[in-house]
């Protein structure tokens, strides 16, 4: 029996503009997946799943995610979940000189599925240690986050950043522009994420800013805007400065409020951080639901998170300094 | 007895970024200051005035607005009333050839005061074309302008802005740019007001916004984005686009709140517009509270505004092709 875990990240900076090559600063937060694998010599691979979302699953299949039994996880998720997991052992099987046949799998994961916390990515980078560690080989972090960045690539259809796989692997702040990931200094950072529950549709609310771009030159603007806005930010991480940060916070959610990327939901939890003494805060991810950050210590900001209508779930997740790991079997 | 009114307005476009240089779109609305003036020999002015803000003002001076007695009206709102009115009849007196030594003025407003609906602008313009009719002079529109802009200059130390009061002299939507203003075509445009009961202090936000841009590049650009997008803006007015205006409110809203000038009472209203189905929404004026404009029709979001909890007033108001004009006594 072979565990590994992987943290989840937010985006302090930058989400949709590093689309266009400009750069973005995820971090890796304090909550994990958490993966279990035995290999199993009889081609049969069976996922067990708790606690990716509100519920858990248990699913038992040898091919394919199309024979799983009926389960109370909606579909989408399911077979996203599901489908990382395949095509993650499948990577670590490519990379060991001896793989299995088939597999147990075990996973625990508190972080919520689509929210745009990097569940999937934390998920492919845990399975891809543990599986290869169960089969005999080490691999070197860097391997390990390219073969999880393939995993996402090959199931989100040719579309996947570095990013998310390299900040679960790596740990700590990571600087991304294009293809290039590095970590950089970071101070202390007190998060606190308010989750909607729902989630946002990554493809449409990209292309929703794609068009933007090409129709307007403002848009453009904006979006080299974030850019700027993430270099001053990188100074400010490398500062210490969380107020300067917190600042930038905000700047950056309205940029993207501009974008048309925020909801009622996410200003309403952003709106509740600030008014808490947030030193800022915005949406993390692809937005139109889904997850907001905010900089802050305390119970203060989960509380005003919680008086909310529409915070499903706030939860405090320092930046976490180690990736992906071995846990105790 | 002579009476004017004038309309106040708001910013379809370009609030903060026109200080820089950038272009805006102020339109006239159908909410309307109304004043009567009557001549006086006595050397006497007596100012009597309703519904300026929720509640109404009567005050009686001769030289100062010191001078006026203990009344109902917050301070600074009643100093700013008659401040502005006190400058306008100057205004006219120097502008006619057999000026008044005193007059009885009485203010009829349905522009909340303080609002960044253009209240003063449009109190300042009509007193200005009531109190120089009154005394025998038709002065063309363009000369009302101008004496209602040295009006507010003098009035708020210098810093004041053509915009409005050319905006509620003319009518209609404008175009300004530094110091020019002109009138541009515009289809129907049925807006909503939502009104928080509050308001920001311009200053502060003028200057919030004056730090930013020095201190970071990306808030210059943001505030060259505005720029571009009142371009865009201009071209979708003239071209009588709704749902291209509502989505350019919407991006301006987005770049304003970058800029730092919203507040959650602002973003809770425009949310509220448009899940109500408005062509788009965004905060008027200086921001950090006051008012928002909803380009949509009908009771929808009426109803939705005064769903809110933070909405104390909404409104349905036109763009008005009237500006400043005589009234039946």
């Amino acid at each position: 029996m072979t565990v590994s875990s992987a943290p989840g990240k937010v985006y302090l900076f930058g989400e949709h503009a590093v689309v266009y090559g400009e750069p973005a600063i995820p971090c890796a937060i304090q909550r994990r997946a958490t993966v279990r694998v035995d290999p199993r010599s009889d081609g049969v691979t069976r996922v067990e799943a708790g606690d990716l979302t509100l519920d858990g699953f248990t699913v038992e299949y040898t091919q394919s995610v199309e024979d799983h039994p009926e389960i109370d996880v909606p579909e989408h998720l399911l077979s996203a979940a599901t489908g990382y997991i395949d095509v993650a052992l499948e990577q670590a099987c490519n990379a060991v000189a001896d793989p299995a046949t088939g597999f147990d799998v075990a996973i625990e994961s508190e972080i919520p599925l689509g929210a745009g916390l990097g569940s999937s990515a934390a998920v492919a980078v845990a399975t891809i240690d543990a599986a290869t560690r169960a089969m005999g080989t080490e691999l070197p972090p860097e391997r390990i986050a390219e073969l999880a960045y393939r995993t996402e690539r090959e199931v989100q259809d040719g579309q996947a950043s570095r990013a998310d796989t390299f900040c679960s692997t790596m740990g700590g702040a990571v600087r991304v522009e294009g293809d290039e990931c590095r970590n950089i200094e970071a101070p202390e950072l007190p998060f606190v994420i308010g989750f909607d529950g729902g989630a946002g549709e990554t493809g449409e609310l990209v292309a929703g800013v794609r068009k933007l771009r090409e129709r307007f030159d403002f848009a453009a603007e904006t979006i080299r805007a974030i850019g700027n806005l993430v270099r001053a930010g990188e100074r400010a991480v490398e500062r210490g400065d969380r107020r300067e940060l917190g600042r930038l916070m905000n700047f950056n959610h309205g940029l993207l409020e501009a974008l048309g990327v925020s909801s009622y939901t996410l200003d309403e939890m952003v709106w509740a951080a600030r008014r808490a003494g947030a030193d800022g805060a915005k949406l993390t991810g692809a937005g139109g639901g889904g997850c907001i950050v905010a900089l802050g210590d305390g119970e203060q900001l989960l509380t005003a998170l919680d008086a909310t209508a529409v915070c499903v779930d706030a939860f405090q997740a320092e930046l976490d300094r180690n990736g992906v790991r071995a846990e105790g079997a």
